[in-house]
């Protein structure tokens, strides 16, 4: 039995609609003033059937397969059923979704892009990494590219015949690049010629499109040391000719790696032979046109982990609801059965749960965070954009090492809800698992999302974008308190917020003597945040479903039992899951001693 | 590069000698008493041997290999090299270790053979299933055979040359084993003929043995309903004859099963198409002769857990020391090379600590536990072996999940240390996680080894089998409080075990209103009480390390870097795991309402 997916519409609707109130914010931005919810849900209806119909029917068997590489060609051959899913994507006009009309766009906010996105990771992370980072090639381009950069390779990313990738790390080095050695050297008509080696290059090499575009690091002969001496370049597999490509650029995928999990998707070792490339932006500022790339990614591998989340928890819940074993500690509930199905085990019901929870605040946290990118982009008002460039600033590491956190959990606690079944390939739920691991690693591993976070984003502007965001959650709460239903998210929260100002003080007063505190603070420190945030997202969806049930009970109609299961998923939030910053907070109060006293030998 | 494996024999010796004294405690035991410690060490260091030199190397293709089923003659292939490293074994007599002489056995102390196995399990926990299967049906066959089966089967099983299984799951149930449908129906001759289907049957079927002598629950004709109709059947794969083997017995392997690791061990499908068995024990009683083998078992599981934790440890740590990356964030260290090694993060030491503390902790708890299961078995005194049934009771579940909880999640740190290259199979990263995600599952899954350990070990008998612990841990405490240097660890233990205490009764209360309670309590409750013990065992080491430190600077000595070691990880588990309880209080303190309070049709 494979693994199952029913979009989650009903949930999506009511974070864009009744928690976001995306469409009123959007009145505010001149080219998405006309984007109706009707509109946005209707594209999400479609998007989900064709997650739920082309994508998830080919997940298992990418994993299986994996990906091919001809030693002979280098060509690489991508699983069964991927080719012409990718068809299908491509004539549906997907990949040009929320892409600017002037490169043949249909002009729609990112948001409903994360929320295709996310699906997409419930059903098929491999296949979704194919144009995934073709929209992050996109972002890199639109922002840095020349304008005859622009002409010749964004209509084509666009409309789906190519797609590209993100040529960074070496075997040697993957977190700290300024140890990459590619180089470029700078030829007569302007272009450059790069030789080098690149590994984990993701969809470095595929059937799927007629061209790939690679965004390529790479020194200059005469660059500084370190990451201040890197560049960008363009490399496409064939160089552009007319509406269509020509020549073969010598950038062969030499290896495919074996990996854990994510099979479907090519992870390439790249060589480059002397291939062509073009220089994206000012000569030594690569990094920063790379930065865009990766800063979407970072969101979009977050939603990988919220994706999978909403994945394993849909098929633990009918596995639960399926399962007859043992009776319920309370006495036989199915009394006509032999057993009772497992959901009225109080552990099964926490693995579910917590599932649940992560998944629907994620999406919560998530839309959000898109929505913001869509003004940050797009506001007219300058003060607005800065402020919510400052807020994805300090959200990203969030977004990026808090749910795949929540991924891996969710996903290894919703195989457990299979028992020994969970732990076959024929349920789907370990590739569930071992796609879900990935994310922590790549696009920047959680420990240095953490460290970004409270090192740079927190600790280095003083906690400004911090306060920024606290006044936001002050303001809500203060607003909710007039409904007394709320102390019992209002209190927790407030108790967070002091206990986070303060731990936020001590690790500032601490780093001054070493800055090893920081480092050995950070992980526990992103777990607290990020649950201030959840806390923040649950608090202010109980406080709507708190609301539509009082209405209903006024008007004496029934409850809509989607709101009373919002509330009852935010109690489990806030009992079950927020906890887990108790054992941060000690672990943060013990500091760095313990952790770096003991010498290097002595390990 | 594969992993590779140091067997840890310093580490060993100092638990055996310095913590636990065992041949002081043989001493009372006849027929221990004269096993002494160098003995032990050369066993352990030959031991070792094996497990790097023949285990090792087959780890990895064992796990892409996997096993074979010829679907015509039913016959299972093992991965190249399992057999040879089978006869190996068998030649060198290993699996008569610490059986009984009268069956060929060495009649060493078990715990020698727990120790083996940590370092089977570190090295290739596939391939050690087969022989530790069949020390389960040794056990339960020594336990509850009747003289003229021990006198056919357990030379043959102490010899190595026939293996066991044990057959309880059925598709329908694992857990609830009275479910179970396969019948047993008596024959003239006082055998059985048992048909039905059993799954999950580890080793059920390979080429390493002569025979496979399987254990298999089956109900009688005229059995009760539910687990108290379950009786034990002893069904070989062929009938013995002679001192060899006879008929082939109508129980064939029917299907593998296709897992997310252990992929080495043959997990089978078997059906019983009549074949031939005989009853041990008791008709009804099966359960209670499966348990000996099933609390073996779930030790041998635990120290899975702790065996692939010294893996990823001793893995890991190697590439912190190789792996340039990024600068220490308190300034270069190694100013000459391009970067410094990885093991100055913080983050990273986290990691490496974690799995090291995991992994000493749960050797020294092992052990200790081994010892005692030789003392419940062979200790003259009555009053003695009465009060270790206890404790191995009480400590059974504690083994089982709270080491393989530790394995799970420090195979995954350890992972994480390599960044993208642990995701690759190449590095072997990736299978110690794969792998150590079975052991939260079989024999009994984690959920529920907490509900036997709350429910039925603690509450059930008003916890005297916890206050009789609890009394060892106060008496240790109260002894070292003599030296000053103790109370950083002392304090914290104290006040770790009231809030136990106060935990346990709060339970004890809520319980009476609703069994749900428990459950919703259980797994939390079994981490707090898993931290208490492995911070009684890391008091006890630090207290010997700071005893040695304290003699060595007296006598004006250099101190030996273990014990510095030793120290330093004592307090790495003090200040950043014990921590973990913190949250584990709060969320049962929050109890079971938010756990239990959505309808099933709302999830």
């Amino acid at each position: 039995m494979p693994t199952q997916f029913t979009p989650p519409l009903r949930d999506q609707q009511f974070v864009l609609h009744e928690l976001l109130k995306v469409t009123d914010a959007y009145k505010d931005i001149p080219k998405y003033a006309d984007v109706d919810a009707d509109t946005m849900n209707q594209i999400l209806e479609e998007a989900g059937k064709f997650c739920a119909d082309v994508l998830l029917p080919i997940n298992h068997i990418g994993d299986q397969q994996g990906c091919k590489l001809d030693n002979v060609t280098h060509d690489v051959k991508t699983p069964d059923g991927f080719k012409e899913a990718y068809a299908k994507y491509v004539e549906a006009g997907w990949g040009s979704l929320t892409a600017d009309p002037v490169y043949g766009g249909q002009g729609l906010p990112h948001l409903l892009e994360i929320a295709f996105f996310e699906m997409q990771y419930s059903t098929n992370q491999a296949w979704a990494m194919y144009p995934g980072l073709a929209h992050g090639a996109f972002s890199a381009l639109e922002a840095y590219g020349s304008p005859e950069q622009k002409a010749t390779y964004l209509h084509k990313i666009v409309s789906g015949e190519w797609l590209g990738t993100m040529c960074l790390t070496e075997a040697h080095c993957g977190t700290d690049l300024g140890l990459i050695k590619t180089r470029a050297v700078p030829q007569p008509d302007g272009s450059y010629r790069l030789t080098g080696n690149k590994i984990f290059i993701s969809g470095g090499e595929n059937d799927l499109a007629q061209n790939i575009v690679h965004l390529v690091l790479a020194k200059l002969p005469d660059a500084p040391e370190g990451s201040k001496g890197i560049s960008l370049f363009i490399v496409p597999k064939f160089i552009p000719e007319g509406n269509g490509v020509g020549a073969r650029n010598p950038i062969y995928c030499t290896g495919l790696e074996h990996k854990m999990g994510i099979n479907g998707s090519a992870t390439c070792q790249m060589a480059l032979e002397g291939a062509q490339g073009w220089i994206v932006h000012e000569p030594n500022k690569g990094l920063q046109a790379m930065f865009v790339m990766m800063n979407g990614a970072r969101l979009g591998v977050g939603m990988q982990g919220t994706g999978l989340t909403e994945a394993a928890y849909q098929n633990a819940v009918a596995y639960a609801k399926d399962r007859l074993q043992s009776r319920s500690l309370t006495g036989p509930k199915a009394k006509e059965k032999p057993a009772d199905p497992i959901i009225v085990h109080p552990d099964v019901r926490r693995a579910l749960l917590t599932a649940r929870a992560y998944a629907e605040g994620g999406r919560a946290f998530g839309y959000w965070v898109a929505l913001m990118i869509d003004q940050a982009h797009s506001h007219p008002d300058a003060e607005i954009r800065k402020n919510c460039d400052a807020m994805l600033g300090l959200m990203t590491p969030i977004v990026k090492a808090f749910m795949t956190d929540n991924g891996f959990q969710s996903a290894s606690d919703c195989l457990g809800v299979f028992g020994g079944h969970g732990y076959l390939r024929d349920w789907g739920m370990e590739q569930l698992v071992r796609d879900a691991r990935i994310n922590l690693i790549y696009e920047g591993t959680n420990a240095i999302q953490s460290l970004d976070l409270l090192g740079r984003k927190i600790l280095k502007d003083n906690g400004a974008a911090l306060k920024l965001f606290g006044k936001e959650v002050e303001s809500f709460l203060t607003q909710a308190a007039s409904n007394a239903d709320m102390i019992e998210f209002a209190m927790p929260m407030m108790e967070l917020g002091e206990k986070l100002t303060k731990v936020t003080t001590g690790i500032g007063m601490k780093a001054m003597s070493s800055a090893d505190e920081v480092g050995a603070a950070s992980v526990d420190y992103l777990r607290i945040v990020g649950h201030l945030v959840y806390g923040y997202f649950w608090s202010r969806m109980a406080h709507i479903a708190l609301g539509k049930i009082a209405e209903a009970n006024e008007a004496g109609t029934a409850v809509d039992p989607f709101y009373t299961a919002k509330l009852q998923t935010a109690r489990f939030y806030f009992q079950k899951l927020m906890p887990e910053v108790d054992s941060c907070f000690a672990r943060i109060k013990n500091g760095a001693g313990s952790v770096m006293a003991m010498e290097e030998a002595l390990f």
